[in-house]
């Protein structure tokens, strides 16, 4: 029988995460510095509470915990997030917890893309979202962005091109805190502005938060979501994706989606559809972690061990890098992002830094099909060793000061 | 805004599970006996010894499995896996940890079918993937059954007249042991007869098997899948989906896929996007349970748990039902089907029952849309108690004669 032949089309035609494939590409390069991870790091689990929490929990509530649980996610999870969340108008059923962000944006996605629908998304965004829109068969048209977020003027010309060509925009991906692969926080002006072209266009939002609680300095901005519904009349035109993948561990698989529950209910069906229910142990365990005040303390716990490293990152740019070399400005996170001159290709660059053992990823990486751009590179900083951030950003800036 | 009228058109005509419907309908009710369930008794959870090792592995563990995993998922489990099906061809890149056997069906026909495509299924089946099945744009076409499984005659028949009419059968779902909803187990010789005709005709088997472990009495009989790579030349034409959800409970979602690593392969891309990666401490907690020999003791155990709750089922219809009313054979499982006299109608009989306070499942509701028969029903007897069987089924066969 020939397989590949019954694929389905959208099977046959997906692309899969080319990031997966550049880091395998240095696997097993003894002594590599890699700025190339987006992961955590494992010192930032709380192990210990854990591994005691998960115990607790199926000791007393197992049969309840083990059984399939309700679609749309514990509801002693949704209690804590409630008060987590302080923001007395979030009802029960205007939250949906979910196997992880990507989890949520999938049943987002499903909810709302037909074939050919149009989503528009900050240039350069996550990959792994992009290439997930586009197996949903849309058409993801990037933004550029500026050092405040989403370029709104930008916004207004692709928006009144795409109408003009009769095209269905459904919605706006952005990443406002810390943003995958920038670094860049959109700023409180600009998230006014784009909550209200927005609602003007009738176009949704959708809020992709996994590293807000990553701030090292500077004040918190307050969240699309939370703008939209306090000082918008109680617009429900942003959904948010929340994540404790950063904050407990992405093996967890606990995230939460906050929506209308005219956008809640559909996503429950494709839950339903795809996974039945969420993993109910999991979700008692982060409830309970909640319940017992620990989330707090191990927040600030995660952000003073993370700063550091962000300032050895910044440290170093400035010190190792070619004045031709840009960055933004960055208060938490986990990645940085560098425009070199256009004519430096970063692929090319790529192959060179792996003979000299430093991995990074490529800036066309994070762009949709078609609009690639390559004079830039992603840096992440919460993977390598402080030391390691020296040495391997004097080599990159050296690199670079021989192609500039 | 108006949120509906974004919706896609998939969501836009999406049925949800009726069943979820019918049983919220009886809940609240007091003193229910109900036969309408499909939930494993929590009494056969393993509770303290899971709560020991979710304990032990995140202690020993902690930074590996709270991190992202493989996306196929995790090689301590997938030794174990093999180490427990005793196939020695199995080879790991033909096997897929999902969560949940919902979970690797949905990558399955994410894969395979395009809108429009068919998929046949035995009629009645498990409605939840029905509905599913639908979600994805697929035709479903069901095919009857008699004591030995799906109707070949007929199976034939429908084969010849679709592919008369051009359409695209991508496969065949079955639940070959104690299937859901009838509790019939397919015969050696319609497996080996079912295999050959998909062979034939280049149409894959998907062998849904949630249930296989729960048998109470006779022998074990050889899988599709088994059949397949051993009976037929090493065919890859049977994807197998096995579940922990009835054995250790589906709160864990833990299930995992057979398939050619053809098929492997893009599921794999699917779950990325689903999911990125299934929950690793859940199965890191699994593969320790299975390493510490702790799952055939425990299969053992549940089988004579549930056998006295069968075997009460099977004296109650026996005993009570009028001689009209047939039902099958059956050696496990949790269900068992009754076909009542063409006359019947099972959706009115629900509400009669109801007020007797006894609730079951309507066989019209596993069926796919504009396919439903009237005048069967489901009975679960692993929820009720084997008084409540008693009691529940001598009140359902009085109603049943008076209507008769």
């Amino acid at each position: 029988m020939n397989l590949k032949s019954m694929y389905s089309k959208s099977t046959a035609t997906m692309k899969s995460s080319l990031i997966r494939e550049l880091v395998a590409s240095t696997k097993g390069i003894k002594g590599l510095i890699s700025f190339a991870g987006g992961f955590p790091s494992p010192q930032t689990f709380p192990v210990q509470d854990l591994a005691e929490i998960f115990n607790e929990v199926i000791d007393s509530d197992g049969c309840d915990i083990l059984q399939y649980g309700a679609s749309e996610g514990d509801n002693f999870l949704k209690t804590e997030i409630k008060k987590w969340e302080k923001k007395d108008y979030l009802a029960d059923d205007e939250i949906l917890i979910v196997d992880g962000a990507t989890n949520g944006i999938y049943y987002f996605t499903q909810t709302l893309i037909n074939p050919g629908d149009v989503i528009l998304c900050e240039g350069p965004s996550f990959l792994d979202t992009l290439v997930a829109f586009e197996a949903a068969g849309a058409e993801v048209v990037p933004v550029s962005m500026d050092d405040e977020g989403i370029n709104m003027a930008e916004l207004d010309e692709v928006i009144a091109k795409l109408k003009a060509e009769n095209k269905t925009i459904k919605f706006i991906y952005t990443i406002p805190d810390f943003q995958n692969p920038t670094g860049v926080t959109m700023s409180l002006q600009r998230r006014h502005d784009l909550i209200k072209t927005a609602i003007k266009h009738s176009i949704l939002l959708l809020e992709d938060d996994p590293y807000s609680q990553l701030r090292y300095k500077g004040e918190n901005i307050k969240s699309l979501y939370a703008i939209a519904r306090e000082d918008y009349q109680n617009s429900q035109v942003v959904t948010a994706v929340k994540s404790f993948s950063k904050i407990l561990g992405p093996g967890l698989r606990v995230a939460y989606v906050l929506a209308d529950k005219e956008l809640i209910q559909p996503m429950i069906s494709w839950l339903q559809k795809v996974i039945v229910s969420p993993n109910c142990v999991a979700e008692r365990a982060v409830a309970k972690y909640m319940r017992d005040d620990k989330l707090n303390p191990h927040i600030e716990k995660i952000q003073k061990f993370y700063a550091p490293y962000m300032e050895a990152m910044l440290n170093a740019l400035e010190k190792y890098m070619p004045k031709e070399v840009k960055w933004p400005e960055i208060e938490g996170g986990i990645f940085i992002w560098l425009t070199c001159p256009e004519h430096i290709n970063t692929d090319e660059l790529f192959e060179k830094a792996k003979e000299m053992k430093i991995s990074f990823i490529p800036g066309s990486k994070f762009y949709p099909t078609n609009h690639e751009r390559f004079n830039s590179l992603r840096l992440n900083f919460s993977y390598p060793s402080i030391e390691q951030i020296d040495a391997g950003v004097k080599a990159l800036g050296d690199l670079l000061k021989s192609m500039i």
